[in-house]
């Protein structure tokens, strides 16, 4: 039987640096634990423009569908502002999202016991946080039609249209009520059913889909109020489960109270395919960092991370996505760290090659 | 001449009761500093449902129209969750907001000194902070056709279509920069241009109205980032600008990371009226809160204020308006709570109309 496939898209800023420390992850899995993978690296973003003038070349594309799963780093850049958007380094990893067709995107929100102090929130309000945020990722907003800039009595007008189905939000909501049933059995849904109807339908389908997953207690609240509760009392929730414009800024609010951003990774997972492994990319919550890129300050531990999320939600090794998770703690209870992760002066910084180093003598 | 006219729609839950705090202010005002005002009170969500079987009556509609301000309470609760989209109680508020054509809506988020250790962020995070937020408020997702749930292919699909054209833009971002030249000259401006063509617009129109104002300091972030600065460092921001869906999430964010959301006010203002007032409804922007309505527990300070702010922008009364504002701050100083104010038990809160009184007796 071959190895599982992996194809590494480093991408931009950051995005280089931190996946190297992924590599030798990946190596040492190999090597230690016999568990070998197939690599493959190739362009996404501004790098992939610049190379070929489109953020992900059709060949990208094949591979990135052929593979048992992509890890991605980061895509953008100021250099690339002033790009048209058909071509912005975003495009590519849309095209990647909706191609593939991973309409789940599992974003944990997390607080790290040795980061607690790092969060602006109070510590008792953070400590020991664990969120998991499902966002549908292939549709809504992001997606709809029509779109665009048109002009119209003379004066232009710019449009994106917002569209969920039924089957959509089902099979999103299902996956959110699926990992609620492997957490704490608690989900609430956001929308903004008071205003928008794509909200009422929303709010529809999930309570139906809830119908299959009694154990699981549902709750609804509108998307301002869950802005809210995130940010006062961020415990009161184990699953979330959200559309695709309100996932973006729920998931980044959540990932930022935690204070342990550059911790953090996630999932995106669609339909399962011949061998029966899901769709799946697995990439840091942060950005590329293009104001620290090519410095080695930066944290590869999301990156890292997101690569244990892969272990475990596509290759089925939860007890070695459970391994490098706790390599992972044990250095950051050691008190090594990224620039990122000190508040004080006078302390030097590990560098990106350093952390990685240090989660494989932890491992 | 005759006095300004006020339409009070108070509205359900606490509204109401807030409200009547309001009207003692008001007729402090009179009676002391010879400030009198005509007042009319009518029903707007669903009191006025239950009263005539819809949110807002055209009358209601025609009265908000002809006054000078309307001082709004809240809308909603779970008693009309089971009622249609068309005539649930926000409906009422949304034909206010639509028909006046209130574009500009001023969200201050302030942070009190009494109130700072009230926040789930860190003192040092929020002490002091003083941001306002201008959200568009009339169109956007909000309001942009085609909307509904259709059936297609067998399937329901919820559709609501984000729709900005450039005057609306241009008109908002007027506002905001209007204010930020009266505070500390600095503009965000938020959107996902990244993703969206209407946020492409957004960013291209803000940036042209800049020219305008070349002593303010402009910027732009996208929505999730945005998100995150707020809950990381809102300090940082002086004005941010923003459209109607972003708005509702990110400043009910910034509202809750204050610490201070039962004081917050807002202002709705339009375009100016014939005698030189710009259409305004000012409310609270905490809710309707049915879990304490009809308990003389709420905090009436939120609807206080956003008569102060009515005194400032439509009736020129800055000066008043101040005064209202440090009586609010001293009665704050002097330790009357209301019980949101309060997370020691022990200490008795103060009254709905009690603190109302020591509002007065500061005044
Ligand atoms: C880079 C951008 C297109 C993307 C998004 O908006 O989805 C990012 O913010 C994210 O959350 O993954
Ligand atoms: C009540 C509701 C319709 C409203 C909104 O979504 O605008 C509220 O959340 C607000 O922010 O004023």
């Amino acid at each position: 039987m071959s190895n599982p496939s992996l194809l590494i898209l480093a991408g931009d800023g950051i995005g280089p640096e931190v996946m190297a420390e992924v590599r030798k992850i990946i190596d040492w899995f190999g090597a230690k634990r016999d568990l070998k993978f197939d690599v493959e690296e190739d362009l996404v973003g501004g790098s992939a423009y610049d190379a070929h003038g489109t953020p992900l070349t059709d060949e990208t594309m094949a591979k990135a569908q052929a593979v048992d799963a992509v890890l991605l780093g980061a895509v953008g850049g100021p250099k690339y502002d002033v790009l048209d958007f058909s071509v912005k380094p975003e495009r590519g990893l849309l095209r990647l999202r909706k191609e593939m067709d991973l309409y789940s995107n599992l974003r944990p929100a997390q607080c790290f016991d040795a980061l607690a102090d790092f969060s602006s929130l109070k510590k008792d309000v953070v400590a020991g946080l664990d969120i998991m945020i499902v966002r549908e990722l292939t549709s809504g907003i992001y997606f709809g039609e029509p779109r665009g800039i048109i002009t119209e009595n003379n004066e232009r007008v710019g449009i994106n249209t917002q569209r969920y189905t039924e089957s959509e939000i089902e099979r999103v909501a299902r996956s959110a009520f699926e990992l609620a049933m492997r957490r704490g059995k608690k989900l609430c849904s956001m929308e903004k059913a008071n205003v928008m109807e794509s909200g009422i339908l929303w709010r529809e389908v999930v309570t139906e889909v809830g119908k299959d997953y009694p154990e699981v207690e549902l709750s609804h609240m509108y998307a301002d109020a869950g802005a809210m509760q995130l940010c006062r009392a961020p415990k009161q929730f184990d699953v979330i489960v959200t559309d695709n414009l309100f996932g973006d800024l729920l998931s980044d609010a959540a990932a930022m109270l935690t204070g342990s951003l550059g911790m953090l990774p996630s999932a995106s997972l669609g339909a399962p395919m011949a061998n029966g492994r899901p769709k799946a990319l697995y990439e840091p919550v942060h950005g590329s960092a293009p104001d620290i890129a090519g410095q080695g300050k930066a944290n590869p531990c999301a990156c890292i991370l997101s690569f244990a999320m892969a272990l475990r939600y596509s290759f089925d090794q939860g007890a070695e996505a459970t391994r490098l998770e706790q390599a992972v703690e044990k250095v950051l209870a050691d008190g090594v760290r990224t620039a990122d992760l000190l508040n004080e002066d006078g302390i030097t910084p590990a560098s990106t090659s350093q952390m990685g180093d240090a989660v494989i003598a932890a491992l």
